[in-house]
């Protein structure tokens, strides 16, 4: 089988790792198209897991150091799995909105907190980096199995599709506190790019709540996937305390 | 002057790009030896603070392309401040107790936190990863040179010298879940590793309160810089609420 380092426009991904492997097979072994091992791989109890799943998901594992070299070439990985890239509608309840995202680490880490906190449904509003990246695959830990995501061509396609959604933009020029706001369901929680935020025109939506999480002066803000996760944290509460 | 890349015994560390460059001339002037500029560094407005801060302090500017060949292979980056590392202490109050973290960036990330909520203070338990790792002062993006940090050889070591804290180890095998936990000043919010969090012995600690943030059963855990940020902002929400 012939190796390609993955790009944008492939119609195959990567997972690197073992417990991603093995995550992806249990939960979309029909993805899956094939898993690479390295010649040394250690037979231990994870492999014996990853033989089984395998086995159940009729995926071959093909004994292959040369795709480690191109796709690992830092050479701290023996297993891949292949897998083919899919589309997923974004379900009905409260959204993450990602407008701009350009980094493949932070959204895969951002994948795994929605999914850990049961709001596994990301917009994802272009220019953006793509969801595939085995650097999102990895960092996701197996969430982006989990996921709903759709990309949108801008904000306002979005918004014609979930008008019905309160939308709470976070923002450095906000006027409400998180601590003051109390979140209305369904609602899409809207975070702007690493470097730049959110620009003005989220101050100004229709139906919309802009909010800030104060921080002290001595930090310009918050890294945007930690405001993430104290966002998603904070609206999703009252679900978590019952 | 001799450029060497970054090791962890030596004297000096580096802070890469001009906005991490100028926020550390604001905050520890005292401690930058010098700044390297490329040759092509356009001499924009950024660039004329720089020179007014570097003026100031004292510090001279200096343009050597080969710092950067040394320190920044990548390229993307046009302004280097060398410092000399430096020592702090815990002040009272409360701090983060970092048990054996292992990732530069993720160390940079938890520090910007902590400096962002108005909790400054790290206690680090060896084996760690180095704070003056150019990646962790990155990360911090300046929060650095706002933070008291300092090492312990291990958690015992820690816990004589503040057994009057309050102890909150975040783990999965904790007894309380943070919705029902009151935070009592002064505390200590205690985080293990990235890969495999808290040993149980965690769970045991005089006057400790082992504490868990609910996650869906579809990821294993919630990312280590996630986690804390959520504890953070959950135990400073008093003062920020005011």
């Amino acid at each position: 089988m012939k190796i390609q380092k993955y790009k944008h426009d492939s119609e195959y991904s990567y997972a690197l790792g073992m417990t991603l492997v093995i995550e992806m097979l249990k939960s979309r072994s029909d993805v899956v198209t094939c898993v690479f091992v390295k010649q040394q791989t250690y037979r231990n109890e994870s492999y014996k897991l990853l033989e089984q799943l395998c086995n159940d998901a009729n995926v071959s594992i093909e004994q292959n150091d040369k795709a480690f070299n191109i796709l690992s070439p830092k050479g701290n990985c023996f297993v891949i799995g292949k897998f083919r890239k899919f589309r997923t509608d974004l379900l009905d309840g409260s959204h993450i909105v990602l407008v701009n995202p350009s980094d493949a680490g932070n959204l895969g880490t951002i994948i795994r907190t929605a999914v850990g906190f049961k709001i596994p449904n990301i917009a994802i509003i272009r220019p953006a980096v793509d969801i595939f990246d085995p650097r999102t695959v990895r960092a996701s830990m197996g969430a982006l199995f989990h996921v709903n995501f759709s990309y949108y061509e801008n904000f306002t396609d979005y918004l014609n599709c979930y008008s019905n959604h309160h939308m709470y933009p976070f923002m450095l020029k906000a006027s409400k506190s998180i601590h003051e706001v109390d979140f209305q369901s369904p609602y899409s929680l809207l975070f702007g790019n690493e470097a730049t935020g959110l620009p003005d025109y989220f101050t100004n939506l229709d139906n919309g709540t802009p909010v800030i999480i104060p921080n002290s002066n001595e930090v310009d803000s918050l890294n945007l996937t930690i405001a993430i996760g104290i966002g998603i944290y904070e609206a999703t509460k009252d679900f978590w305390r019952k």
